[in-house]
């Protein structure tokens, strides 16, 4: 597996004057949390300023799309426009076939919000099939992987500024 | 599985100034009756008056998507405009692929409704492998599972004021 | 399997009014046929008048989709606009990967249909993994289940005259 | 079996005043020449002037959608409009996931096409398992089954003159 | 497996005009590095000039349509309109369904990315099982298979001057 991995980033991207919204489910919360505090780490690791990331929730995985349609309106209708933002969702495999479709429709709502909104919509859902590895995404199994939840902060901020 | 669950919300919704519609498909009737029951009786706890919650039926989930806009276009044309709805179905696994293909079109499109109709569309629609596995979603095999349909009712009156 | 089954309906819905459009695949003829057949006798049985049933048909079911456009726009041209569409098609797994190919496509574009059209359309193509599964379902298999086509005749009544 | 295969065709469609676009991938070629010729030959049959049938071709079948866009915008841009476009590409499964990304998201927008584009655009693509699969299908293997690209070009006429 | 393999180019197409986008993800580092790098091999066999074949980079294949689509809108704000571009990401399957949505979500956002954009996205994304199947596609591996990223530059340069 050597050859997998996030390549080194091209270069630093500076934050400090993005607003970045981040909106969670609340369904499987202490995981939810940990991504949420991990992105926020990142975050003001790359300068975007603690006032500038306003965190909201919302029930389920599959109300992060029209949720977050919702949250970048409101925030816009308030004159305080995000310039990108993170929806986060943890989904497990259960017994029935829900998990299968809110994955597979929430994932293709995201995607094609990126361009319904016009801002970056980070793909922020884990689509697990234990706990273990939800939980392991999240940094919450010490040694095992590394908060993705980073990753995501890492990635809004990027996008953000990049093509600008 | 103990970091599964939902979430405890952030606060108290008050659906008292909303309405909210439920749209039902026939199929699996006592199912359904329960998770109908299940919504109005979580849409009343949170404040929506009875005389604000409109339940109306049509044949199958297919037919839950195009008739939700036709509901919601019926109640606006008539000066009592929704401000959710709730589109439910229990969809059950047969020997065809019947289930798959309905549950797939069904699902996305139930997403993409939110967007169309600019109005919470939450996903009432039960994707189950055995008959159990909707019964105790819906609350009919008891100390198993909670009805499905509180869930429903409750990210109604959530989605329909959170952001206003 | 007891739960399982089409509720009976809220109430008869009148026809009599309505003009219906059946557009149906050819491949499989045997079952095709019984199911057209099944289709016009429930629209009759509910008040369509027979010379507002009106029967066309397309090569295979990926033209399902398109055709029924065409149809439904010749029909206004004519001064003689439809009130719903019932596209039939039989669709049963072969060797290679085309059945589910043509099932997904042919499912999600008939769903959207419903949108652009702006009339009900009835999702009539059966998506089975044998040929005995087809023939059960359009009623040809005596003593196991009913023609399907009766059911796509009674949504169509249902969904075009429920709402107005 | 028996109930499987193409019904007859309800009438002899003519295709003498149609011009029709083969828009085809290159990938597979034996077969894909084989389904070519079988799809021109059936146009001629029915009528379609050789002058008038257009074949082109771009690399692989993902380029079949947008480059049959391509193609009909030019036709029209000089003059000589198509009235219906047959993309055609072979597709067989390999050891990644490519065949089946490419097959859902081309036999997605070929779909789509139909509607975007405004005149019929018949799905004349192979997902198969197996080169044999694709090579029966293509009429490469005596005795064994037709070459589709007859159908295919059946289809194109029929589709083109029908509701006209 | 005879049948398999690229039909020989149609002829020789003429790049020395075009400009065009490369827009990797950085994940999987190594295996992206040859993919480009064959791909701008390709181009620059094919005519296009080391100037007009521009660079950037996205953190992950999530990030490639949206990513494109503000590329595109960065050169042509800038007078540099791009006539093509190449997404370039690799996908490796792990032990969650992240593979799996992720790879079912950027293929058809891809696809319609032609529509929409109005230029030639090529499909630069291996959907692999292995990390050994995506370094045989880019050539890593001695003797396996050629590098992928020529096929995209070639594909690239057809697109874009084939249908003016």
């Amino acid at each position: 597996m050597a050859v997998k991995g996030l390549g080194a980033i091209d270069k630093q991207y500076d934050g400090s004057k993005l607003r970045v919204g981040i909106l969670h489910a609340r369904w499987n919360k202490k995981i939810i949390d940990a991504l949420v505090a991990g992105a926020v780490s990142k975050l003001k690791e790359l300068g975007v300023q603690e006032e500038n990331i306003i965190v909201e929730s919302i029930p389920g995985s599959f109300e992060l799309p029209y949720g977050s349609k919702l949250f970048v309106e409101k925030q816009k209708r308030e004159g305080k426009p995000l310039d990108a933002i993170i929806p986060i969702g943890v989904l497990i495999k259960g017994s029935t076939m829900h998990f299968e479709y809110i994955c597979d429709s929430v994932t293709h709502q995201i995607m094609k919000l990126n361009f319904e909104l016009g801002l970056p919509v980070i793909f922020g859902v884990l689509t697990c099939l234990t706990d273990e590895q939800a939980e392991a995404r999240a940094g919450l199994i010490e040694g095992k992987m590394h908060n993705h939840g980073e990753d995501w902060g890492a990635a809004a901020v990027e996008m953000a500024v990049k093509f600008n």
